[in-house]
């Protein structure tokens, strides 16, 4: 008998990455490709497509053959159609029918879910989560995004395209303007976006000081990461903005620590790789605001995934999906 | 065949409420009387027991006989051993073994549980939760409580003692101290407690104007309710108390209506008799707040039940454990 394969399709703003992924959740092949959503989303479906059919024959190669596929897109995800409804980041595959298109391409079963929901997947599967049957995870990139564990399954709510979406809690309404038009969600003092702008503003205000930060920005295409060098270098600036990510991600898990009556959360995302900058103003704030738990309580962890959360997450969904015989 | 009927008790920081409950949710007798806690712990008890012993001979000159008790107590509670952990309003039944003792006292089973949690239970069964599977309930009174209904079952966490706590998640960093010690709890915007509160700093501060509100402070003895009759008679100060009061619910249930992917939510508790002066506020600050449900997706109720839904959810409590034959 061949064995059963899955893929894992995580796509991102800037990139496509695919795995091949086994039953136990090994990754035995990967793929990269750039999404290019300016060219639209049949493009970015297409090089889906082709990404996966290069991994197809590779588990062909390795005497496997694939038996489902599944995807985690950014935005508001109409799971049992297979659409994205809503993607800030993905405007261009509002509305597109990506699942079904790569079901008929492939002809593999399709299922998918959004990004932060199949990192939560992924991560109570092989990472941080396993065992944890109430865990609130939160993915800091360009934006934040999020998602809720409880009782073990991932949360989808009323099944309105959208749970665990902490990015746009609001955290201060005297805070900083956000990219969906409100002041003071967390995303406005946790992502990499809101870093950027914070730096952006400071150097058109004339006080981004002329330390580390000061030296990057001149250099052009500063990044998050550059941000953070900056602040293990000792950047004030850099500093004050980890610490004010920190105290929102701070404020919000407290918040549903609170009302969720759970003490469990899980930090993914490119801008966890910047732990030791705000992981400290984060369990102050935590500890300050929790009024019904002990700090000991309290277990706020990294994702133990990293990147591959999202891939191992989306191909469990794939998995799931096979043995119920969806898709 | 004897009929089978429970007590639902609720135990408030001034009164303690009992009932007869049907097995259809009747309220055939009730009872209530001063809590007086400043005399301790089990003189609230004997009084719970003498009022209740009292509904159990009611119960027989109906010709049914009680099958168990269900109370509901503001605080963090111990579900399994029937204990309170901690509450603020009543501290000296901190750690006191109420549901035992009631358990030896009236030879029936008891089973106990936090007083918004009770009302979370009995709105579900009869009031404005009825046949909605997801929903968020907050109860307003001398402080905010709350609780969330997930799948059709009140939800417990982790069983920490506490869940669905919505009054201590933080609205405003910058917002008014809270009795927590905090500042900007929800509880300092939208409970009696802050109602009053702000108005003592106003006259203190000699900015209570000359309108209702301050004829009313004059003749001592303010309540939340005189609060809410002044914004009716037009009292600048009042209105401006109720705004702040339905912005920090806005705020909060937009927020838990985000992370949860949810679109209902109930409130009840005495100061939800002031409705009409916090919905408004409260409406928009939600469909200002709330970046991914359209306002015709998002239902605020009031309860149904009013000053029942907490004896009815303690009473269903009651029948629950009786069916299953525990307590």
């Amino acid at each position: 008998m061949t064995e059963s394969m899955v893929l894992g399709v995580d796509v991102g703003g800037t990139h496509i990455r695919v795995a091949l992924v086994s039953r136990a959740g090994v990754i035995l092949e990967r793929g990269k490709v750039p999404t290019e959503i300016h060219r639209g989303a049949r493009h970015a479906s297409m090089r889906i497509a082709g990404e996966s059919r290069r991994l197809m024959d590779k588990a062909r190669h390795h005497g496997a053959s694939v038996v489902g596929l599944g995807i985690g897109v950014a935005g508001k995800i109409h799971r049992a159609r297979g659409e994205v409804i809503f993607s800030p980041n993905l405007p261009a595959m509002n509305g597109y029918p990506l699942a079904m298109e790569l079901r008929e391409t492939l002809r593999v079963p399709v299922v998918m879910d959004n990004d932060a929901n199949v990192f939560g997947v992924g991560e109570s599967w092989l990472g941080s989560g396993r065992g944890i049957p109430n865990w609130i995870g939160v993915t800091l990139g360009t934006g934040v995004g999020g998602c809720l564990v409880l009782a073990g399954e991932l949360w989808h709510g009323d099944d309105l395209g959208f749970a665990g979406e902490v990015g746009h809690m609001n955290v201060d309404p005297q805070g900083p303007p956000c990219a969906c038009g409100l002041r003071g969600c967390l995303e406005a003092h946790s992502s990499a976006g809101a870093l950027l702008r914070a730096v952006s503003e400071a150097a058109r205000g004339d006080w981004l000081g002329c330390g580390p930060l000061y030296r990057r920005w001149m250099k052009g295409n500063l990044t998050a990461e550059g941000i953070y060098l900056s602040a293990r270098e000792g950047d004030p600036l850099a500093r004050e903005l980890f610490r004010r990510m920190g105290w929102g991600l701070g404020i919000v898990l407290a918040g549903l620590f609170t009302v969720l009556g759970i003490r469990h959360a899980i930090i993914g995302g490119g801008v966890s790789a910047a732990w030791d900058a705000f992981a400290g103003p984060l369990r102050v704030t935590l500890e300050q605001y929790s009024s019904f738990l002990a700090p000991e309580e309290m277990v706020v962890e990294r994702s133990a995934l990293g990147d591959d959360a999202a891939l191992l997450g989306a191909a469990k969904l794939a998995w799931r999906a096979a043995e119920r015989g969806e898709g």
